[in-house]
Parts: C-alpha cells; structure tokens; sequence
C-alpha cells in the first residue's frame, strides 16, 4: 500500500469511513513447538463490512494466552481447532469504528473474540466494558484470567479459611492472581512456584504471597515438603508435568487439585507423561478436577463485583505484561512458554 | 509337632483350652514383584492367650484383598507398612474358641483383622456377622468388597440414572460387584473390561452386564469408542496403567473417575507410569477421585441394609474363588495379579 493510500484511508477513516486494509495473522501451518514465521503468516485483507445490526471495530489490545496454543493443534477440545488459513482465536478489546446497530456507539470499547488481526465485525457476543475498567485490566483481571482465577480457585477448589494453597505458574497471569485471591478468601498459607529468583521475589512482595519456590533451583520434592510440611489442601495446577507431579506427592488428606492448564505439554512432540503420582488421590481421598471458564460466563458478574471491591480498596493488584504491535503477537505468544512474562500477556494494537 | 502332641492339643482344644500352635505367615522380605516363600515366610509360635475383656478365636476365612500387596512396600500409605517378621495384615472371619468377655461368645463368628494365622486374639474392633450371612458372603458383598463397590459407586462416583458406567476388572470381586450395582442404580449402560473372553463372557451373560470388552483382545481405545459412543459418564477404575488412560480419553462431559486401586502398579519395578490423557479432565470439564473405604466404616450398615434385600431377592449375585489351606495365602494373593480369579479370592483356612 503506498504512502498516498495510506493518507486517504486514514483521512476517510476519520470521517467514519474505512478504506484501510486488515492485517490478519492467520494460521498458516500447525506449529510442532513454539509458533514462528512459518506457522503463522501476516496478510492483509479488505476491512470487513458489518451487516444489519452489527458493528465495525478496531481492535486495540489482544488478550495472550496459553490455550490459544492448544487451539493451534489438529486435536480435539473445548473449541475446534483453528483452520489453516484461519485468523488466530484470542479474546481482545476493539474498539467500534462504525455502527449498524443499537447496542454500541462509535468511540464504544468491546470485549470479544477478536481474533489476531486490526479490525473485527462486532456481533452480539462482543459485550461493552465495565464502567470505570481500563482495558488491560478488563483482559486481565476482570477477563478470562481473573475469572479463571476465581472460579478455579472458589468454585472448583473450594477454597477455605486456612487452607494451605500452592499455586504453580504464581509469577503468570493467572497464578499470580490465584495466589492474591487465596489470600482475600482466608487460605493459611499461599505460596508460588516459579521460575527464577526474581519471579519468586515478586510474588511475595509485591503481591503478597507467602512463600514461593524457585522450580528451576532444583528439588521441587523436597522445598515443598519443606515449604507445606503438613500438605497442599489445594493446589491450583497452570503447568502439568513434573510440577503437578510433585505436588500430588504433597497432597494433605482430602486435597484438591484444579487443573487449569498444562502449559509444560502443549508444545511437546513426543509422547507425553501423565502424573505419575495420581495415586496419592487413593490414599489421600483426594479429588482431581479440570473445568474450562466458558461454563461460568453467566457468573461473570457476580465475581467481577467482588473483583472491583479488592481493586478499588486496593486489595489485589493487576500485573500485565504489555507487548507492542500486532506483528508481535506469534512472540508474545511464545513469552507463556519460555517463562518470559510476569504477569498478564497483552498485545497493544 | 509330633503327632501325639497334635493329638493331644486336639482333644484339648475340644474342652476349650488350646495347646496347639498357632502358624502365622510373617514378612520375610519386602517383595520386589509377586510373592513367594522368600517374601512370606510360616512359622509357628505359641496360641496367644486372650486377655480381660478379649477372645481366642480360629481363623476361618481369609479375605484375600490387592490392598495386602501394598502393605507389603515400605511406601506412605493409609495404613502403614507391615514391619518385617510382623504376620502378614488381612481381614478375616474368625470363630470364637474361648472368651473372656460379654461380648463374644464360643461358636460365634466375627469379622476382623485376623491377619495370615490359624488364632487371632479377637478385640473390640472385631464385630459379629449380619445375621443370616454366609462367611464367604459376609467377606465378599457384605464385606470390604462390597462396600468398597457401594461407595465408590454412589458417594464417590455419584452414580446417576442413565450413566455409562465402565469398570476395569470387572470380573475381579470389586468390579463384578460394581457392574451390578451399577444396573441396580439405574445406569444406563454397564460395560465390564476384563482380561480374555471367558471372563468377559462371564459378566454379560452371568452378571448382567451390558457389554465387555476383553483389555488383552489389543485395541482398547476403538473398543472403548464403540462401546461407549457418547463417552464415558463413570469410570471405576480398579487398574490403573494403561486402561486407566485410555477411558480418561474417553470420558464424557462431566465424567468422573472413580480411582479404587492401581493393581496395574503394585508390582512395578520400574518407574511409574501416570496417566498422559489426564487432560481430558480439563477439557471434559472431568473429576477423578479417590477414596479409602475405611472412612465410610460408619455408613455400612445402610448399605449392608440394601445389599441384603437385592441379595434376598436374588437381584445381586455374590461370586467367589476360594483357595484351600493357609499356607497357599501368597498364591491366592498373586491370583490377583495375574488374573487367576474370577470373582472374590478367600482363603478357606
């Protein structure tokens, strides 16, 4: 696109109009490990039209995480797998450009399914902000993670007062939010496993935890036999592997394990390795139990309002991890697995 | 002991005074696979006499159980290891011989840990027969088994109306018991796994079971999906290893997973194994449990009460496999492990 073009659609765009391409990250082939220039490719399209009673918008910042990797992969789950061809799936906020319909006005913010890519046709599934939320934060705290958090946390887990709570992933968007709520709900004791004497640093300072583990100082067993000598009542699992492996070691009597996620397998190749010691759960009635956050989208609110309480009061804190450029958005993605982030992986637009 | 001293001790344990010896079957050795005489070692000692308030009672049956096998590691368990030269631990029914308390009486019979040994001191933890219940029965259905298939079905596995209910060795005592209860529970479809075709044979046309796929006919995962196209709502698993794996990829949204036992492990060597497709848990939105049945010890009378009328009223079917002689325990013990039983192992003593 040459230079002249690019200052007439910038000109018509003010004007409400949009002659402007789309930049669209699409799904080029299905990646064997981290995502790269081969899997997902850059294109540029026509802006989309929106039909009767939806709306054109802009999409600002790209919520990064982890299972859009799953996604990625030929495999069954919750949502099919993205096509090739197809624009990368991820959560974000536009912003409405233009309006065939009541629901949203120009200059409105939307969260959505908006895909990798500049524009997005706003249907009824997009739904406005909560008043007074920044955007990162409406991604973060008050989105999938904080919700995830939450309802794995109070729903699945069943959090109570002086429950020993281990959560690993604690320097991450979603553990470091986990570790925060744990505390507000009563746990006894909360502590993170990451990775890395900075990481862990962070989360007991500035966000409160009680303890945290290094994973990568070596004999994960036995800090956390030393950590939570009397066991994990909960442990709120982001990784998998020999992490989750671990801890089910450590369980107490009648512990629960949420499974969230199992981040250290999704870009594995080989055969993968299953918890070898799921046979604590016999002996400690243990309960093992995965959920996935869509079940809880009519819930939404009611934890949302408790959120805006604990922001407002200055109770939990949003840690975000903002990367630049939508071209970007294949290396943000890989940060999750490299460990590369502290906090909330958000994409600016 | 020579055989007037035999003589003798018979004719004085007619009046109700034991002089004769009392075999015990000790732990020579922690078994590193199967049992065998270096493992398990009899020896002979003095009969124990009963102290205030206790009994002498005969050893009569002996309930041969895979949790034996566990108790036999020097690993955490729920209970803790046998000791070395200690009488191998095992639940049994025992005859009162002679009595220094009110509660029992010479002739009756009590359930109780009477360990691998012809007397066992019988103390308050013994308790007396249901009433009307044959030995074999009162170890089998009305017993550890039984319960264990009640509980693990309706309280932990929450079994509903119309549930494809799966169940790995299923024609072993807690699986067949499992199987039927399932039926009686209102389960939709039963479906029994089971090593060859005359076991699977067996729980279809004797046990009523729905379906049965035999684990060694290769295949499983096919198997599985034909058999249970919509998936799997309750899995009770008495195996672990690999047919755990393979129903957790089959599971249904929202099934669970009983876990009984791991028998698949007890006799592992190597490293263990853990279940790779646990991740189905995630995205079926799954739960996979386990429980000890001494924690329900309290609730067996309601379910003895409902085993009773389904057995009455011919609706339950108590299969058994009884092995002759105290001295063939370590044998029936590895009949377990090799799939030589059909049904609940006792040792007629």
């Amino acid at each position: 696109m040459g230079l002249d073009r690019k200052l007439a659609a910038r000109a018509s765009q003010q004007e409400g109009h949009v002659t402007d391409l789309n930049r669209r990250l699409v799904l080029a082939e299905r990646p064997l490990g981290m995502v790269d220039e081969r899997t997902v490719r850059i294109e540029e399209t026509a802006v989309p039209t929106p039909g009767p009673g939806e709306a054109l918008a802009r999409v600002r910042y790209l919520s990064i995480d982890p299972t859009i990797r799953t996604w990625m992969d030929d495999a069954p789950g919750y949502l099919p797998p993205i096509a090739i061809g197809e624009v990368i799936r991820s959560g974000g906020i536009a912003e409405v450009i233009h309006s065939d319909s009541d629901r949203y006005t120009p200059g409105e913010l939307l969260f959505g399914m908006t895909g990798w890519q500049d524009y997005v046709i706003a249907n009824e599934a997009f739904q406005s902000l909560p008043a007074g939320i920044s955007p990162t934060v409406a991604l973060g705290l008050f989105g999938i993670t904080g919700m995830t958090a939450y309802f794995g946390l109070t729903d699945v887990g069943r959090v109570k007062e002086g429950d020993v709570v281990v959560v690993s992933g604690a320097a991450g968007a979603t553990g470091s939010t986990v570790g925060q709520i744990a505390k507000l709900k009563g746990a006894g004791k909360v502590v993170g496993i990451a990775g890395g004497p900075q990481k862990c640093a962070w989360v007991v300072e500035e966000l409160g935890f009680d303890a945290a583990i290094d994973y990568k100082a070596g004999d994960l067993p036995a800090r956390l036999r030393q950590a939570c000598p009397d066991g994990i009542d909960l442990y709120f699992d982001n990784v998998g592997g020999e992490i989750l492996d671990a801890c089910l070691a450590q369980l107490a009597m009648r512990g629960r394990v949420v499974l969230c996620g199992a981040i250290a397998s999704y870009n594995d190749r080989g055969e993968l390795r299953g918890p070898a010691n799921y046979r604590s759960l016999i002996i400690r009635r243990g309960r093992m139990q995965g959920f996935i956050i869509l079940d809880y989208l009519d819930r939404f609110p009611q934890a949302q309002a408790e959120m805006a309480g604990w922001l407002a009061s200055g109770q939990i804190k949003s840690a975000e991890h903002i990367v630049d450029g939508l071209e970007h958005s294949p290396d943000a993605l890989n940060l999750l697995f490299t460990g590369g982030n502290t906090g909330k992986v958000i994409v600016r637009v």
